[in-house]
């Protein structure tokens, strides 16, 4: 790994932490508690939690801002210990990009613009009028449509496919075999129920510091773009059909399916399975159970489960019901029979009356 | 995309369409309403909306027959504008095929038989004794395997495998990533719990103008074909089992799964997620709402939805239920202890009676 | 196929069974009954369909222990016709490993250990300081990353990708477009909603005798490993997240979900589409039915069903109880006025009676 060797000072500046111990201790690496060894640095993100601090072997430890101090273990609070760690482990990870350049056994097609600083691995193909950023690191076996646009800093992982007029952000980062750029799923059916192909012409756009997972699809838009906005973050073997926009830092968790033309606001999460049907909107921060299926308009902040997706609250004590049927329906057949009585009774005791 | 341009009267001959004013207007592409421009032609569906001609830039318009005469719009109208529409883009999109040869940097087998005019892009391919019609086009990255047949104008896109055995169709679309004939999933399990594969000796059969999403997976049957009948359309992310017949013209939206030995008649449509259990038959038209899942023969059809599949009817009406379950279950308590009460009363005048 | 020739007595010795009928009688292939032809071994399952045998073309069949002598056709009685028939087929099918090396138009990078006796394919990649063992075969478009070790006689099918690190064991089959140690999905979340990639440094470690399908995903441990231990079955479009343990010899069904940090037990099951939430402990011999969403531990041998996953017996009925649960509602609707109607009687005469 040969990680560097940083101070927690110069740490704590990085995460806005407050240095308890020595300040000049160096550290060369970063490690959850089980794992980390001696010279690294851990972390803990519940104060209450603080004997695991002892049974650790790493050297020093981000904890929370409120965890007390511990005489001889050398710590750095802050409020977040979770993302103070993850900002510090890629400060230890980070290397200058090693430009390779286009390996000989890569192909390049015509008229592209490739920045100087890039490294296309071997078996790899681009194809024309390609433009890429600096610092663009393309793997084996990807290949790269005409006209395809790509900023800088973008990862493009071994067997992905860009196909044609995709126009890529800076800092994206495609994993292996994902498919971006596929046409979209749109036909018209003829009187004997043949499906003519509707052309699928728009493209797919990709801004800033997306991530889209491994096996994962992202169709082309019929017209005009299927946008994925800066930030979001996409799991594996996710569909995202045509014309659909994924909002700012949205999460879609591995599987799961949006229909064409939705929607999604910033911020929306969506559990693995979930999915969407077309031409509906998804607004801000809404959170969708694992598994739901949203088949209507969401507000912002909503948080829904179930298939059709109805408010979480209402699905947890729905399927706690479910799971209750057969008793509940088991007493729902005697109390049926107890207020069939209870009607026969009254209507005797009336025969009784009347006959009296 | 230079489009070519015609007049009213040539498109109206291609749509079995009426023109209204003039019939030598020429257009230059075809686009939505919303977003087709000046010169070019596009489609309203609804009469109702009529409206919107007025706001679309565009020059002439596809109309449902039953559309009033605007004066000074011309318009050919059509019994279906929306296929109309499909098989007018499709027209203005039509480009011969260039037929660029097997590209230096493709690998291609030995004993195959490749018809002259046909397209292998680099990086591609291509097994022994393969046989590749006509007008075909193998894009990068793509891997056919031994003894595969390909027929004429079929396009297998960037990174799909097309695994040995596999006999394609004409005009078939494969998209990137999808695999076609792998292993289908078969064990016997042994005393001590171990699975032994079942050789998958058979192959995947694909006929005309079906097309298959981007990384789907179509597996090879164990013995015999699992076969994909004209004009099916599969949508990306889709599963198809061993030895599983999916009928002329069915569609399966993304993600849905069919288990082995599962039979689809002619224009099944299954919603995406959607899926069959194995050794099934679901007949000609039937309609599975996306997530549903099939445990059952279908008859010819059928409209069902939920898991287990039930009719679309009863499922709608029961999901309502479902989210209505807390309060319901709250009534039925209520309901109990009314019950619970008169019962209670009842003795007691019983009682009463008795003890009088 | 050239399959060769096997006595019936050389076959009963691979499956410990008992010959009824020539010994020497030599069969050249195995098939079900129904295409079987002269010359080949089949097999009978259950002895009550016995008639079956006579219809079918095969020379002699595997038959249950308890079926009755049927003169003329010759048989051997095995425990399991159903596993003797896999093993008796991989037998007739069993070939010499054919070395073709490493093609011309692969490329292989530095450092690399390996065995003289492989078989690397066109346009085929190898990173650098690899280990293939004997009798291993990567096929077209693999991609095989820095670092990775392969066992003996494993498959690489054509666009698989073997991220770097990954250690495969012996016998191991990756299907076609399969991605093994892509990054997992691990995000920390700062104040203004942006998610900070956590460095994902983990490895796959995939023991002998797996089998992972086409398209499906093995993400790479965020630390330590993601482990699928030897004899497991994994069939196509599955996700297994970063940090998970699949026991051995667990089946998982096409497009089944298992997120991060879930550990499976031995001989674990869990049937299509399914899924298991982060972080819990899936027991021995754990069977999930299709679709079922586990979001607990289960112990061993639990059998559950739906989402989230309950006892699967409790399942079957509350789901039968769903589809009923328009009409009981209808019902319950109809008992609630009849105790209202009771009440109002019963107040009614407790009204006359203190008139009275």
């Amino acid at each position: 790994m040969n990680e560097k060797s940083m101070t927690l000072a110069e740490l704590a500046r990085l995460v806005d932490g407050i240095v308890a111990g020595d300040p000049d201790l160096a550290v060369c690496g970063f490690a959850p508690l089980e794992s980390a060894g001696k010279g690294e640095l851990s972390f803990l993100v519940k104060a209450a939690k603080v004997e695991l601090l002892r049974e650790s072997q790493a050297s020093a430890f981000l904890v929370p801002l409120n965890l007390e101090e511990i005489p001889g273990i050398p710590v750095i609070r802050v409020k977040d210990p979770n993302l103070a760690g993850a900002i510090i482990h890629n400060a230890f990870l980070a290397a200058p990009f090693v430009a390779t350049g286009v390996h000989e056994r890569a192909f390049v097609g015509d008229d592209c613009r490739l920045d100087a600083e890039i490294s296309i691995g071997p078996l790899a193909v681009v194809g024309d009028r390609v433009r890429i950023g600096g610092r663009v690191r393309i793997e084996s076996g990807a290949v790269i449509g005409d006209d395809v646009e790509i900023g800088e800093e973008t990862v493009i992982k071994a067997n992905a496919v860009i196909s044609s007029g995709s126009r890529l952000g800076s800092r994206v980062i495609i994993h292996p075999g994902a498919v971006i750029g596929s046409d979209g799923y749109g036909y018209a059916t003829d009187a004997g129920g043949n499906h003519i192909k509707r052309p699928q012409v728009g493209i797919v756009r990709i801004d800033d510091d997306v991530e889209i997972g491994a096996n994962s699809c992202v169709d082309r838009a019929a017209y005009g773009v299927t946008w994925i906005k800066s930030g979001a973050k996409i799991d594996n073997l996710v569909q995202i059909g045509h014309n659909v926009v994924v909002g700012e830092n949205s999460l879609l968790v591995a599987q799961v399916g949006i229909a064409g033309s939705t929607t999604l606001g910033r911020n929306v999460v969506m559990g693995g399975q979930a999915a969407a049907t077309g031409h509906i909107h998804i607004d801000d921060r809404v959170m969708v159970a694992a598994r739901g299926g949203v088949h209507d308009n969401q507000p912002k902040g909503a948080m829904v489960g179930g298939a059709p997706a109805i408010p979480i609250r209402t699905w947890t004590r729905a399927v706690s019901i479910f799971a209750k049927l057969p008793e509940i329906y088991s007493e729902f057949k005697r109390m049926k029979k107890n207020v069939a009585d209870l009607q026969a009774k009254g209507e005797e005791k009336e025969g009784a009356r009347r006959d009296a």
